[in-house]
């Protein structure tokens, strides 16, 4: 008997923060595969504040979700069919499979995975897409150099928590920001960053100006908004400001720009944006690099999982916006 | 008898634009040169936009005008006394000499002019600071190449006339954004861009969607606010901003930051700031080649020469906010 594949799709483009009523909930036999296909079983799917983005209409650096279609999402499963040379049943791998129990593919953008070091929820992390875009953005936008100040925003969040440690392996003295006694403490204690301010109980400019007096080389900008305009006004002559992401933005009919950005020209420093797929053909040797580190134990995958279905899913992606996640925010599902 | 010298002085620091009572009107007598120093008879002074931002307290590329303090200015003048080695009574000379009719130096700063080929007024455009600002931010910051798309914005202005010009020699295909249809006459029968948008009369971003339907590769920026909000939904791959000034922000007290600053992203894009004074080691080299480009015909130095005393300087600032200038806006001093 075929298996039942229970989905999450887009039902309406939302206004603000996702309500109910913008996902519709769908199922369907999972069919056998075709020639050159295979069939995975999710195990695990990644929650991303980009997720946000993709439920808008208009251009962006991927095209938008299609209202109907499965909701985009990383995951990684466990191959259970396969017509495909590439693929065998019980692969573990890892794709951009959807908010779905079930998915059919042709195996482009997948990667087979070992997961009898690491277990598959890292795989969406610290050696996913999470810690591949904190280890480009570091390098290759923010060129950080040994003996910085590296600043990174969402410091608790799951790209946050890894780039504040890849500053650290690199010999910068790193500060973080995020939102939070509890997430503070994580990101002093568990991430081992120098320091950490709380932009709930504090005021970001004046601690910014206590804890890098000489200014901030590095801006890992996760979240946008407020947070950006304060560490524009600390920026040391010659900074690369890394636009990741704007997470407190996402859910604003009306972006707040940053007003600051004339502070640009004052240091006479970048602000950069990056999307990770442009690194594709790296991936491998960052990966390697990252799995070496956390190996051997400095560097540190933290992961939030919830368990649940699919059903779950609406729930646990508004918990990346009131930021509810310490570390990578997983959903993992527990069927039947 | 010694003769009087006319100045102009910060009286307050203004609020929104710079009203008649935050200016003092002096007058002294010019003191004979001490050993060491020069006196210099101003006859042209330059009148920028940036001048705004020296008006405000707070911290920026340079010290704020203090209160009280003759108003920073460029400004060319001749040599009347000299107890200085390396000048002469008589000669020509460029320098932060501020806006009043005398200004005693020791030489700091100073440059020698040749003006026996190019009038004095066009050392402050074309062959002074604001065609330095456009060279090295079209080739340090922009990287332009031929065949790339590139915009200016304030493109009648003094800075961006000689922009688009630069970019134009240099085999790019050149975009100007100006306010009024005088000046998007001026920008492509005078200064020979390929094309001009009218930013008063017509939607920028849609102009832009034809005028560049691949894209901008460089944008580089003197007026900030919504056309920089247009122009960024408008970039194309790994394109540059180069922040050179925001001239439509100087003023309010809520600066506008630019809400789709995350097109950045979207466009693998960076936005850099630049301050003409760090490149004044290779000033001689540019001058060179910008004075090359002059004598062969191949760059229009255009200059909108008020004649006034320094009273009149107040008003004249006045001119660049409402955009009643095209080129470069200088008050000539006719004394007496």
């Amino acid at each position: 008997m075929s298996p039942i594949n229970h989905q999450v799709r887009l039902a309406a483009r939302p206004s603000g923060l996702p309500r109910a009523t913008d996902w519709e909930f769908t199922s369907e036999t999972v069919p056998a595969p075709a020639q050159g296909q295979f069939v995975v079983e999710i195990s695990h799917l990644s929650i991303d504040p980009a997720m946000r983005g993709w439920m808008n209409a208009g251009a962006s650096y991927v095209p938008p979700v299609e209202i109907g279609a499965v909701m985009r999402a990383g995951a990684v499963g466990r191959v259970t069919a396969s017509e495909h040379p590439g693929f065998t049943a019980g692969d573990e791998v890892y794709g951009a499979f959807g908010v779905q129990e079930y998915a059919t593919s042709d195996g482009r953008g997948v990667i087979k995975l070992d997961t009898s070091a690491v277990p598959p929820a890292t795989y969406l992390g610290a050696l996913g897409m999470s810690g591949l875009t904190a280890y480009f953005g570091l390098f290759d936008v923010g060129r950080i150099q040994a003996g910085e100040t590296v600043v990174v925003s969402g410091a608790g969040g799951a790209v946050g928590s890894i780039a504040g440690q890849i500053a650290k392996i690199k010999g910068c003295h790193v500060i973080g920001i995020a939102g939070g006694a509890d997430k503070c403490r994580a990101v002093v204690e568990e991430f081992g960053f120098d320091s950490a301010i709380d932009y709930r109980s504090g005021n970001v400019r004046k601690a910014l100006r206590e804890q890098a007096p000489d200014g901030v080389d590095v801006y890992f900008d996760n979240v946008g908004g407020e947070i950006l305009d304060d560490v524009l006004t600390r920026l040391a002559r010659g900074a690369r400001v890394v636009i990741c992401g704007a997470v407190s933005q996402y859910n604003e009919t009306q972006v707040r720009g940053p007003a600051n950005y004339m502070m640009l020209l004052v240091a006479r420093a970048s602000m950069t944006g990056m999307v990770i797929f442009d690194y594709e053909d790296q991936f491998p040797r960052a990966m390697a690099e990252l799995a070496g580190w956390l190996q051997a134990g400095r560097l540190v995958a933290r992961e939030h999982i919830v368990h649940g279905g699919v059903s779950d899913f609406p729930d646990v992606l508004l918990m990346l916006f009131d930021g509810a996640n310490t570390g990578k925010l997983v959903l993992a599902l527990d069927k039947g």
